[in-house]
This record gives structure tokens, C-alpha cells and sequence, in this order.
């Protein structure tokens, strides 16, 4: 099983400006192809602090996906850390110059645009339907916009690359008992079905509490004995089965 | 000026399920207070992995705030973890036990709730208007529940034993110009302004790219004078002003 990780490079998910969705729909994606996300930071634009990340991950992880400041603006340094990071030269990529002078024409290819093409020695090409300046991979790790929309789309084109295995399906069983209440039961089905992970999510619904039991597996034969086991745990306590959301 | 790093355990978020929403409200709260989140992490309910990101944080970091993990089910294993990342005994902490005595009465205090009374010694609780079961800091880590509404709760008590600074404030200019055509003109703004924190944001807004630039500083007075700064550029752009939204 192939892990991940992601990094989300900006100050304005630190700074509360903005509301990640970045890591939540990749993790979706990633574990829809059947590789495992292990990790995701947040970090700020600073160099030291995005080649630590990348240099900690990269040999930890099977896979690496950054978001963010791969724009043209001064605050967008993504692409030279991630050649520092590499130790290799942060260099004019050739294809990508040819990809912006086609879209902008040479006279609009100013200094800032030329900087969207400036990537680390030996990338490969992300393309970008949305707004045309690539991302780019080297090695294991994958430079992607941090535009939501962008992004989606860069990782739309990269995923067909990677190597996945099964996707992990998952069963909820969502329930109006209190975790307190049937939490020692719940242990026993999952010590039964060791090999399902099984987790326990409170929540509050319509003034009332109530706990979500989220079994996770490859085989969906195994997930069905264990959700089985789930739903007759929940009904041995009288359980109101809620609906899931 | 105080740091500060956040750390979501949860393998519902990196699973996909779940969408956090706790990095953001607390990236608003500790900036609110004068204390720069430095990094956030999702992590996996593993203990080695909860282990390391703990002693690594702490290590670095003022303040590190913990999320999810100290319910009474198998998979809530914070509470543990961090006994272990300060090498400090697990156990029953008293205060906790009359707390969740009180409220459940001695009949419905089961094995499973009385875990939610077990914390690493010495630690400090946190209060729960909520559900009771009480949240912990040791050291400079705060140990809160993973549901948005009972770790808002704790953090709105535990922020008065913070040591903060002055907020950062912000000004947000959006106009509908792309970032390659501005860029060199706003580096030239972020030269004149080096102490004041310039972001530069695209979006696509009713079908129209346009960039969002964010300036972010201590004094209110320094901060205008950059977003006069910026707004000036602007104009000498010819560019339209969207509303911020």
C-alpha cells in the first residue's frame, strides 16, 4: 500500500484567512486510487520551513504533494525551495517557456511569467488547463497550485501516474448512544475484526448526541461482517440508528 | 511575539470523511490574540506518530494545541501519547474522576469514561461546558476534544492563560487584475513596506480571474499606509476594484 503526504504551503491557511478544502478533497482522491494519506501540514512561506518539510516527507512518504505559491508573485518560492531541497539547479524549464510564450505571446512574457517556468533541474511537466503555468514533479514529489480548481485539475492529469492499489471502503453506522455507553462493546468488535480499522466520531444532531462508527477496509465482504457486528452491537443497547449524513 | 503550532489527530481527516474546520477557527483565535500559527499538522491515531509530533512541536514551538483523540473508545489514544512525549506517568487524575462522577453518577461511570479520567500526571484540566469530560494542557501542550463546538468551548477558556501579543491585523485589496501583470509592481510595494507581511492571492470570481493582496501587520497605521501603497499600484493599472468578500 502506497502512502502520502501532503504539505500546504501559505500563510493565509495560517493566518485563518482562508479555509483549506485542499487537503480534505485529496485525501478523498488518494483514498479513492487506494493510497494512504499518513500526514498533511500546513506550513508558511518560508524558505528553511518548506525545505525541512519537503526533505522530512519526501523520505518518509511514497508520495508528496505540495499546494501553493508556485505563482509569480514575490511571495511565491515554492519551486526554488524544492530545488534547494533537491540540491539541484533552479533553472529555466524549456517546455514550460514554450507552453507560456505560446499562451501570452512573447511580449506579455515578462519577468514575473518567466518565473512560472523557472523550476528545478529535471521537473516534469504538471499541465494546467485552468490557467496554463505548470506544476511540475521531481522524484516523488508533486508541485501543484494551491487555487483549488487548479490544483484539482493538475491532480485530475497526475493521478494516472501514480501506483495505487484497492480503495479502502468505508461503512458508517451512526447512532443516537452516547460513545461512554457503548464503548467497551465496541472494543470487542473491533478486537474481533483486528484487521478493520474501526473509529468513533461523537456528534450532535437535532439537540441530541450521538456517535458515528466508521469501519474501514479493502474487502468489502470483510467491511460487511464488520458492520454487521457494528449494526447488532448497536441494537443490543436499543440504538436509535440515525441517518447518515 | 509568541508561536504557536496546531496538531489534528484524526485519521477521519485524512481519510477523507471528515473536513476539519478546527486549523481555521483557531488560525482566526490565535491571531485574534496575538499569536502567529506557525504550522499545523494532521496526523494519524498512531501512537508513534502522535508521539513525534508532539515532542517535535513542542520542541519548536510556544504553545502546541492538540485536537481529537481523549473520548472513552479504543481509538481515543491522545491522552496516552502525551504521557508518554513527556515521559510522565498515565493516571487517574482526581479532580477529573469528581468531575465525571458528578455528572454520571458512580452507577454510569464505566471503564470507558473513567479512561476520559485518566491523563498524564500532573496535568492541568480544561473544562467542558459541553460534555463534561474535561480537555488537559501539560507543559506548554493543549490537550482539547477533536468536535468543533466542545474544542471551541475549551479553547474560549483556556485563551485567557495565554501569552499573547497584539493582534496582526490585515487589509485585503481584490482587484480583477492577474498576478503575472502586477507582480513586479507589487514586489517593488513589498520593498518600500519589508515589515509588513504582503500575500498576493489569485481567484477566479464570475468567470473573471482577479487577485486578492493581502497585507497583514501589527500597526494599524503602518498597515494603511501599505494599502495606500497598494491601492496606488493598482490604479496605475487601470484596475478594477472588486468587493472583498
Amino acid at each position: 500500500m502506497s502512502t502520502a503526504c501532503i504539505i500546504i504551503i501559505g500563510n493565509e491557511i495560517l493566518s485563518g484567512r482562508t479555509q483549506d478544502v485542499n487537503i480534505n478533497w485529496l485525501a478523498v482522491e488518494l483514498n479513492n486510487i487506494g493510497i494512504r494519506l499518513k500526514e498533511a501540514r500546513v506550513i508558511p512561506d518560508i524558505p528553511q520551513a518548506i525545505i525541512k518539510a519537503v526533505n522530512e516527507c519526501r523520505a518518509v512518504y511514497d508520495y508528496v504533494f505540495t499546494t501553493g505559491g508556485i505563482g509569480p508573485t514575490h511571495d511565491d518560492i515554492t519551486s526554488e525551495c524544492i530545488a534547494q531541497a533537491f540540491g539541484v539547479p533552479y533553472a529555466r524549464n524549456k517546455e514550460a517557456e514554450t507552453i507560456l510564450t505560446e499562451y501570452y505571446g512573447l511580449e506579455n512574457l515578462n519577468e514575473a511569467r518567466l518565473r512560472m517556468c523557472t523550476m528545478p533541474e529535471g521537473a516534469a511537466l504538471i499541465p494546467n488547463p485552468i490557467s496554463i503555468a505548470p506544476g511540475f514533479s521531481v522524484g516523488n514529489v508533486y508541485v501543484m497550485a494551491g487555487v483549488p480548481g487548479i490544483m484539482q485539475a493538475m491532480f485530475d492529469h497526475l493521478k494516472h501516474g501514480l501506483t495505487g492499489g484497492k480503495p479502502i471502503l468505508s461503512e458508517t453506522v451512526s447512532v443516537f448512544l452516547t460513545e461512554g455507553k457503548i464503548a467497551a462493546e465496541l472494543t470487542k468488535v473491533q478486537e474481533t475484526f483486528p484487521d478493520v480499522e474501526i473509529g468513533s466520531y461523537p456528534f450532535v444532531r437535532e439537540g441530541k448526541l450521538g456517535t458515528s462508527l466508521v469501519a474501514r477496509h479493502e474487502d468489502a465482504t470483510r467491511l460487511a461482517e464488520a458492520k454487521a457486528a457494528i449494526v447488532q452491537m448497536v441494537q443490543s443497547f436499543d440504538g436509535e440508528i440515525a441517518k447518515d449524513e
